[in-house]
């Protein structure tokens, strides 16, 4: 499967969180590439909610995701740390691999260390990094003027979810990792989203110091647009709506390449999503000099509308 | 170190379960032998008494310390498997070790691939085995007639505690784990204790099919004395009440030789234990035809008054 020999292996870093990244890292781990997740830190909810605000460590739950996404099918660590406990005072529903996360993190003291020592014990191919080692919470700001904070309540709306999202901001304001800015830096490629959009991609852009690394790297700038809306976030959005908002927080000019599914969902399964408010993306979009368009059918339909990782990590490698 | 070259090493079966088996492994493991512990699985206590009752699960906690005893200490699992939470509602006081087994026993199906499992992912040297697979508790006859159930309350006394043991039992009666019977028909050396008698030591003879094994097995079968009394379980005794309870267990004649600390701690390390009722035990026993009796100094008394690893796998190793 390998296109590129060692000499000339791409530099490929992934910036995002939650399903998206799992799915994009899972495709691309196939490939010989030198693959780093810059991961979003700033999850809310569940288990990982939980952990945060009592130890006062920075969320694991989106790092445990790309961890088990580029770890190997046949690590027997890897069914420990995908467990979920399903009984047990307290325990019933954490992550067993979020309390590792969180173990390792109060044993080496400090997020970047707990996450290297997951990835050896995990026998991970590439790197995962947090976009920021700061704690922050992510806010936005509604068309109404509310003031939502915290990632689960934008992510799962307790407001009006008709109302759209005018401005994101991160309290309070933190700094890049260093070792995220550095892979930005030396990247070819550098692959943002898919993933929720306000929740999952924009909150790393938000971080200090990321939207200049970006913009400063020489890497083929690539958005990787979402097949189906999400309610209360990217509702009745095309994929000009995903883009303008990218480059609302990116600046314009920075992104080179926008990849979109147009291949549609069949009709039973779009008919399930209407039900949860969410719908076809269309890809609206045309080439220009500024930015490029890949339309090409990425469509893992056969239980959910969402990208097929093979098809997506593809496109990808094949993009020059 | 080694004394046996590989084909005449060693097969040394080790009975117990708690602190004392822990020294005891970590003593052995640095010989080249054919090394298995053979654990209690009666704990109710703490971390492993609220999985217990939570998941249903046999508890954890005694095949972990053997587990931790027996893993290379370069395992950078091995610090996470240690790892205890001091906070999160519900969380805190649970050992991670415990939460990996319980996850794996779920995930498993059995509690002896459950361990077969963390064996290999800890990589340890020598074997692990529970006693049982079958669920059950333990109980004890005082010698005013009261019954006490469940081995947490043995242990930790919540009655009078001067009141003696007069009889132990298991209920429901479990079966003796069919890989432990063979470890212990096939051994060479089988060690009964270090390790509290009543709860951590006696619980494995109670299970059916573990007394008649040790009496048909070749090995030599050798019982290591406290160096402490315990209080609740073994006040005012010396080697001689330890051997008569042992005996009362397993019959007469079994064994072979017994190995006894005659070091007395310090008098300011007694003045500690004393303050929580236990003194050190006489080594009032002589040799007979029967019985080899092994004096000699075991004492690890730079914090505790315990038994020194090295001092103790030593006399067993050259045991003749």
């Amino acid at each position: 499967m390998n296109i590129y020999n060692s000499e000339n292996m791409q530099k490929i870093v992934v910036i995002g969180g939650g399903t998206g990244s799992y799915t994009l890292l899972r495709g691309l781990k196939k490939y010989e590439t030198e693959l780093t997740a810059i991961v979003s830190m700033m999850d809310s909810g569940g288990s990982t909610g939980r952990l945060r605000d009592e130890f006062g460590f920075l969320p694991p739950g989106d790092v445990r995701r790309c961890l088990l996404a580029l770890s190997p099918d046949t690590s027997s660590l890897r069914n420990l740390f995908e467990y979920r406990f399903k009984k047990g005072m307290g325990l019933n529903g954490h992550s067993l691999g979020n309390l590792f996360l969180t173990a390792l993190r109060d044993i080496t003291g400090n997020e970047a260390k707990a996450i290297e020592e997951a990835s050896k014990l995990l026998g991970i191919k590439g790197k995962v990094l947090p976009v920021t080692t700061n704690h922050c919470h992510l806010g936005a700001i509604l068309e109404n003027k509310q003031v939502v904070v915290g990632e689960t309540n934008i992510d799962i709306p307790r407001h009006d979810a008709e109302l759209k999202i005018k401005k994101l901001f991160l309290a309070p304001k933190p700094r890049a990792y260093k070792g995220a800015v550095k892979a930005i830096l030396e990247a070819d490629k550098i692959v943002i989203g898919p993933g929720d959009l306000y929740t999952s991609v924009l909150p790393n852009i938000l971080v200090s110091g990321m939207k200049q690394a970006i913009a400063k790297s020489k890497a083929k700038k690539i958005y990787v647009c979402n097949i189906m809306t999400k309610r209360g976030e990217t509702t009745n959005y095309k994929a000009s709506d995903f883009v303008r908002e990218i480059e609302k927080y990116l600046g314009e000019k920075v992104i080179n390449y926008v990849i979109c599914n147009n291949k549609k969902p069949a009709k039973n399964l779009l008919a399930k999503y209407k039900k949860e408010q969410a719908d076809f993306v269309e890809p609206d979009l045309k080439n220009t000099k500024k930015l490029r368009v890949v339309k090409t059918n990425l469509l893992d339909d056969i239980h959910l509308a969402r990208h097929d990782p093979d098809k997506l990590a593809k496109t990808i490698i094949e993009l020059k």
